[in-house]
Order: structure tokens, then C-alpha cells, then sequence
């Protein structure tokens, strides 16, 4: 068993640019990542705000070893694995674990709904087994409002009883307070990292034992996410939280993905970034020109994002 | 453009037979085509109930492969290529209408929810224009119960106009006859050919100028689903769907793609059809035995399937 520190803090499920033939931008993607990087957030690449869903496997694997070649540091990516297709969650987590990636988030299969916890654990069970690494380090991925397959706590419990060690977490999405504190007091004591699924749980989750979170705006607005996560028990924190929630409100009010690039490529000077794939599409002038306003009129701003543009 | 007459009348989604690593099992498969055909009912191989979504790209196309290999005719197969992500879609379709299929059945991206008309537009526009052969033939694919992103009239209405002759067809399982009509009274006459998701409408569908159905059950009682479409105007055609209707209900009190396999097992004397890849799970051995005995109280059989066992 390899003893090297869990992940921890705040993650960003990093968005993925595109070039104009809809082929994923491996060197905006690392630019992207240093910047994150600098601001003290983690990458959780290949989440949901990553379009990861709508990149081959092969586009993902491609993508990840070219991250790491361009000396982004494994140790702080938690990729995400999971896929509807066993076969396809082993490769990459394989991957993934190879390149020595610090964890990997994984979806549950979400195409067949209805499926029995039984299904369920034989799925994750059968990827644990085939990588067959004690380097591995899983995170579960509960966010049942987009993926209408729900990780439930006996699951999670099963899980943890048969792989202690790799089952390593979980990030909640779900936007519901009362499961992700079930999570923690059932099972932060077995050493199960829990992780909000945005950063409006952050404190609430920090101060019940919980890891961090992996937040959509941590692509955005990593510093003050992340200097949160580091002073949350001073006295300024729930000043902290509040000013995060008005800046994630903001992008709220959007499509998510399509108003993060929006904000980078305006930050950045760089508007190749707005591209995101079908199903997607980006934000209308008059989406754009709303989020820019709310976000101009907080004085929000991404200190040093311009510095990596092309 | 290619004038060869379209697909038509019954179609089964064929279930994927594994090995005992889970692997998909092209003998088994050629067999149970070659079954099916010989019972009058072409090939939707990787629908839903095919657990095609549990298949990587590379096995399907394998697998497709493999199908044409052993000598099962393309103009009788229908398999699904849609994905989550386009360039699978892509590679997929190319790949089926390079080995010469009669169109291909496309369920949306389905990870993302509440994606605007726009983006799946965009994606089915995407596919066609990338595959760029005058040969395609798309049928969407209406599933919402299971993908949760319905295809509307008005999307099938802009990708008709856009594609006319590509855009071939729907397939609507989404149980409502009001839907189907609808698509039927808006499409129908611009050569747009619908299908009923079940042999539960087969007959309303083929009266109102319908093209047939492609239904779970066509796996395992194909003949008489077949006989209906072929006498859909004789005297006895709606004792032939209640015949047909009795027979569905004692599969659908079970889960379907399991119980499907576990008849084939039992009635080809095979065990090994049983196996499904998590995330389902195979019947129990209780659920087995209910299976089994409601059919034979009904005099079910699968006339000749005995003999493609290996």
C-alpha cells in the first residue's frame, strides 16, 4: 500500500478548450492547469464541467498523458474515470493510475436507471480488480440530478468493507447538506475523505471533518476558494463563504460550463475559449454580456489568467 | 443517393451474449441474428437492450464486424451508435455504414440534461456532416424514460429539412401513443419512417401508416411479433395483439434485458446466456423460476432457437 498523502482542499473540475474543429486544446488545457495550480486548487480534470462525457476515451487518455508531459504534477489530478462502459472506466482509470494520478473520480454507470445496489458494486468491484493497483485511490461520484443513478450510503459502506485503503472518498453533488453530513459521520472515521461538490458546502463541510470540495467555479475563482479552505477556522470564514456564494451566484444565473468559459476567455483575452461541444452551446451575446456585468459590478477578477493566453 | 428500399417492419434489439470474463461473445451473437432472422425480424444490435451503453467503442465495432464476418446481411441490421460523446457517435456510424448497415439507430448525448434544441442539432448535424455519406440513414431515437433528453417535434422537424433522406426515421419508446401519433400526422408523409418502441403499439402503429417496431421481445418471440406486422390488416389482428400483449407481461414484470436472456438460456438449452455486465444483474434464481413458469402456462416456445445453441 503506497502511504503518500490523500488529495485534499479545493479541486476544480477543469474545463476543456477546444479547437475550432471541436478537438480538445492540449496546451490551453495545460495553460489552463498551471494557472489553476498557482491558485492553490487541485484538477479534477475530466469532471462534469469538463465535458468529460463528451470526449472518447481515447481523446482522454491522449489528453491526460499530454497534461503530465507538459510537467503538470499527477499528484495534484483526480481525474475523472468513470463511463457507462466497464471496460472503458478500467482503461482509463488504469491510466490514470499509471501516470500516477492522486485519485480517480468515477461516476457510476448512468445509461440503464433503476439499477440494483447489487449492479452497482460489481461495477466498481470489477474496475477495482482488473486495474489490480494498490496505488489506485477511488472516489465515488454522487450527483444524482444529472447522472439519475445514486450512490446511497449502504453502497458506499459495502464498498469500503471489501477495498479500505482504495476506496479513498466521494464527491457529493447532490446539493443536498443532510446526505453529505450522513457521509461524514458514517464513514470520515474509516478514513473516507468527503468532498462537497461545490463550494457553497465548503465551510459547512470543513468544519465537519469533511476534505475540501470540487467546484465548478474553483476554474474561476480558485484564490478565494482555496484561502478559504486554508483559514476556515478564523474568524473572518463565514465573511469568506458569503462573498464566494455571491460570485458563484452569478455564474449560477448561466449554463455553468458554457459562462466558465465565457469568463475565462473574457479574463484571459483569449476567446477560442468560449468553444464548448455538443450538446453545449455556448452563451448568446446577451448571456454574455449579463454575466460580465454581474461579475464587473462584484469587482471580480482572475489575477494572472491573461498571463496564459497564447 | 443511394434508392435501396429502407428497413422495415420488426426489429429485435439484440441481447449481447458474454463470456465468462465478460467479454462479448461473437459466436453466441451470429447465432442468435441468424435465429432471428430465420423468425423474420431484423437487427437493432446495440440498443438498449443490447447493453450496448456497457460496451466500449472498439468492442462494438468488433462486434459489428465480427457480424458481417460470419456472414449476416448489413441491409438487415439497424445498430445504435449514438453516444455521449460525438466523435464515438462518428466513428461508430462511419464504421456501420462502411460494413454496408440499413441506417443507424441514434439515442442523444445523454449525460448532460436540459440541454437546449440547439445543441442536439448541433450534435445529430455534426455526426452527419463528419460521417458524409449519402448512404447514412438516421433513425433517432426517443427514450426518455431511460436517457432523460427527449427528442421533440420540433428538433426532428429542423434535422428533417436539413437532412431530408438522411434523416430517416424515430424510434419512440416512450410508451405515449399520443407521441407517436404525432410524429406520425407531422412526418410521415415526408418519408419519415416511425417506430414503435414495443410490440405493445405494433399494430395502432401500423395502421396509422407506422413502419413497424423494434422491441425488447423481439428477441425471444419474434415470429409472432413478425406474423402481426405481415397480417396487420387480416381479421384476426387484434387477437394476434393481444396474444402478443400477454406474452410482453409476463417479461415486463421482470428485468427486462435479464429476463430476456434467461429465456434464451432456458429455451436453447444454453446457460451461459444468462450472464449480464454490471451494472444489471441476472435474475434470481426466484425471479428465474416465476419467469419460466408464467410462460409455459402460456404455451410460450422459441421455435428452432434450440438449434443455435453451440
Amino acid at each position: 500500500m503506497n502511504e503518500r498523502p490523500r488529495i485534499r482542499g479545493v479541486l476544480a473540475p477543469v474545463v476543456t478548450p477546444f479547437l475550432a474543429d471541436l478537438s480538445p486544446d492540449p496546451e490551453r488545457l495545460a495553460r489552463h492547469c498551471r494557472w489553476l495550480l498557482s491558485q492553490g486548487v487541485g484538477l479534477a480534470v475530466f469532471g462534469t464541467n469538463s465535458e468529460a462525457n463528451s470526449l472518447s476515451l481515447e481523446e482522454k487518455k491522449r489528453l491526460l498523458s499530454s497534461l503530465v508531459e507538459a510537467g503538470i504534477d499527477p499528484a495534484r489530478m483526480m481525474p475523472g474515470t468513470g463511463a457507462c462502459a466497464l471496460t472503458d472506466a478500467v482503461e482509463l482509470t488504469a491510466h490514470a493510475v499509471k501516470l500516477g494520478c492522486a485519485g480517480a473520480l468515477m461516476l457510476p454507470p448512468f445509461y440503464y436507471k433503476g439499477v440494483v445496489d447489487e449492479g452497482l458494486y460489481r461495477y466498481f468491484a470489477e474496475i477495482i480488480d482488473r486495474v489490480g493497483d494498490d496505488r489506485l485511490r477511488v472516489y465515488l461520484y454522487h450527483i444524482p440530478q444529472v447522472s439519475h443513478v445514486g450512490l446511497g450510503l449502504d453502497l458506499v459502506d459495502r464498498l469500503l468493507g471489501a477495498y479500505p485503503g482504495i476506496i479513498a472518498g466521494i464527491k457529493d453533488s447532490a446539493g443536498d447538506w443532510d446526505n453529505t453530513r450522513a457521509l461524514l459521520e458514517a464513514f470520515a472515521a474509516r478514513g473516507f475523505d468527503v468532498f462537497a461538490g461545490s463550494e457553497s458546502f465548503l465551510l459547512k463541510n470543513l468544519r465537519a471533518g469533511g476534505a475540501g470540495c470540487i467546484t465548478a467555479t474553483g476554474n474561476v475563482n480558485p484564490g478565494a476558494i482555496h484561502r478559504l479552505s486554508q483559514r476556515y477556522r478564523e474568524g473572518d470564514a463565514d465573511r469568506m463563504q458569503e462573498d464566494l456564494d455571491a460570485i458563484r451566484a452569478v455564474f449560477q444565473r448561466q449554463p455553468m460550463i458554457a459562462a466558465l468559459k465565457q469568463a475565462i476567455a473574457r479574463y484571459s483575452g483569449d476567446p477560442a475559449w468560449v468553444k464548448v461541444r455538443p450538446p453545449l452551446v455556448e452563451l448568446t451575446s446577451s448571456q454574455a454580456s449579463t454575466l460580465i456585468e454581474e461579475l464587473e459590478r462584484r469587482g471580480f477578477s482572475m489575477p494572472g489568467v491573461a498571463f496564459t493566453s497564447p
